[in-house]
């Protein structure tokens, strides 16, 4: 075996490091430097070439939009937590996005899979809730977790409409996401509206992005709330701080019989 | 106790998070949304008000410059196989991210820990470099760990430069850095210069931020490249990624004698 | 909202603390040290009760079997690389231990649920298995992944026929596992044995573990290898160690066309 | 570069893995399953041979002693949490293994240092406890943190008494903590016990342990109580499972002024 293989071992085309040179896609990082912004330089990271005309700006929306959802998250608790415990910021971060797994960072990538399928088969919308519906009660993107209104979704959706009247974007997952409204508040009962990860997954298809890199951005954007927790937290000066204050011990429940 | 005291236990000045109202450091979410930038939104979530005009694109130009360094990092070869093993993009980040310790991404914070000695005694330039370097034969922030001549490093001086000319910052670090170099180049010996951690320390300095916080905000860059790579790693479709390709056995040392 | 309230969310049936208080399931901690061994414990946290006689033993020897298997496996090199980063040696730990996922630490898991469809409906192997084998190639617990005969396998094995012979186990999964291999060596071609993901899921399902513990207990097991491992790193003094040696620098792919 | 170059990048003495073949420090594993316990080959794979007569036990003891202390340590709630958001056990156990840092999981290490300080010196303990305070007001190893007196102390301390009589380990560690009680006690005020990070790091420290695998050993044993609850956790049902009862919210405090 050469070295070439053991090199191919590693084979990338996100970038190019030799001594001297620092390639993000095929572009010199010093033409980055001071040009270039940070949601750009993630969407080239990302997708090989740098995004068109005013898609920066909605990916810029997204991200901002879930920065973060305060201490009874739990990726914001955890990073809490494991900062009072003696690591570094990093390990404490580290813990936060640990967290955002399918059930916590997941919803915005499966409403993203649902769009896609509707997105696909034009007037599929009942086919596709209906299977998904069988599948589990919990319709990705659609809902009232905590918000009754959530305060990100309507500018979100606003930007949209104005992504797609400029033609920076096509409309196709906003209008799928709206068939699914549609369809959800014909039938009786409580008022299901789109949710901020059905909002950020319109976003995210809107712009081309697969399905598991709207969970990747998310984590991207929930790691700004986290840092910032992670760094309030040992300015506090907790050690070892745990779920609840000290003096409440968890219930001992004996097993039954 | 009371529920105040529960609460109290989760207290935060960095949101506000109640049914219909996501308010981060004081301002709603729904004003940031599409009149905010991701970088201005990381400073005010970490420094709790908008940045001053000019300091957010200096900090846009220090995150851009870090967010890779190829498969040869661990953080970013870690990232890739955890990839490969069967678990979430955000699982596979945070391996990577668990990674940017006291030595792989703790350069930055301990070298601004350095300038801000230096900027806080003006003309001790000597006398600290002389008590760091009893302790330590690394330097952090100036010597060849890769590049001979790293290309992030002018470009990010420059804008430093062009930022203290237009008196958005003091250029303090930035004399304190540069009077670091002017020491150590003038024994005689191979040329060290400031590196990237160097540079970012100057920046982060130059723009108020404490040293754990120069570690978060590598992180914040780095995840970028993190996910780009963990992400890369899933679409090349290996399964459970050793280091090396696997007819490559490690090999076995028996004990001396 | 009453304090009871509060305790209740973090209700636990595994112990009991309060000051002066161990209890693991009911069991004084002090009642155990020095009398019960660990892996009586372990069954005692996971069950609720002290294991029957000779299941303890049985379970041992699955754990002792799986506890390394070298720098080639992503969990063990990704813990020596973090070992290197300046981070604790939990974090080295939790890193490796964070890659045992579906792919990597899932196949003994993958296998039990596999081996318990069998047990559940006597004389439906081959259905099962058409019907696993439809979902996909890899057949978890039946392969050659790296070895021929793996070294493991028939120790394990036997042991526990001769539970089985001594009335400790039932002997069902047994059956299940030997079922699929017969079935899986009629077909022409290649001889595919029972691996150690398969045999240890012999183990777990002769013991009446369910599925994910398969996983959990794996994750024991193979964090002795991975501390061994990390603690042996940072005893051979390198720093920031990447997945190839230094000179070796990652192949770059510049896009097609 | 030669593939032995690149072998040689992943070393190591601690097991030699190749097809058909698995040796754990030099001994084939299939010697050691059914026939050698968890606890020695916890110590085989550390210490690179079995343990004298004795020695497995005493360690055993600590292992158990350790493995849990219930929802209000972070390192368990972590765990909990974590099992909530939709990631593998695994990746659940990784996240409360993490914070087991420098406060959390670092007193007995902390504590060994110390007693090793004594040992290296004997008659020392006046300077090396009034150096050590000098340093922090916590001494590692004595104090209550939790309970006015640990039921596992005794236990352990009483096992360590039981092993200098039978020759099995020497003492001098011992011999160093309660030196150190003796001397905490002569001063006026709150009785300072030894506590069970002082018990343990006794145990580590006789039996020959450096600090950071008193670490290490901690990990492995509070694994155990971490499995277990996260295993709990995931029975119970919860999603998203944030610290507080989801009826609290985070208290929120404006900034001063």
């Amino acid at each position: 075996m050469s070295d070439q293989d053991v090199a191919d071992w590693w084979a990338t085309s996100v970038s190019r490091i030799e001594p001297g040179i620092i390639e993000l896609r095929g572009r010199p990082v010093q033409d980055l430097i001071g040009s270039t912004g940070l949601v750009a330089t993630i969407w080239l990271m990302l997708r090989g070439e740098l995004p068109p005309p005013g898609a920066a700006a909605l990916l810029e929306a997204a991200l901002v939009a879930s920065v973060d959802h305060g201490p009874q998250a739990p990726s914001i608790a955890i990073a809490r937590m494991t900062a009072t415990c003696g690591v570094g910021l990093n390990n404490a971060m580290a813990g936060g996005i640990n967290a955002l797994g399918d059930v916590h960072g997941g919803a915005g990538q499966q409403c993203l899979s649902l769009l896609d399928e509707i997105v696909a088969t034009p007037g599929s919308t009942a086919d596709v809730v209906a299977r998904w519906q069988s599948r589990s009660k919990y319709l990705p993107g659609f809902g009232h977790r905590f918000h009754p209104v959530d305060p990100r979704r309507e500018p979100l959706l606003t930007l949209v409409d104005e992504a797609v009247t400029a033609g920076i974007v096509e409309g196709h997952h906003l209008a799928a996401a709206r068939s699914i409204e549609d369809l959800l508040n014909t039938r009786p009962g409580r008022h299901i509206p789109m949710n901020i990860d059905g909002a950020t997954a319109v976003i995210y298809g809107e712009l081309g992005f697969p399905p598991p890199l709207a969970r990747g951005l998310f984590v991207l954007s929930r790691s700004v709330g986290i840092l910032a927790h992670a760094w309030e937290e040992t300015q506090q000066g907790r050690r070892i701080k745990g779920p609840m204050p000290p003096s409440i011990l968890p219930t001992y429940r004996s097993p039954e019989g």
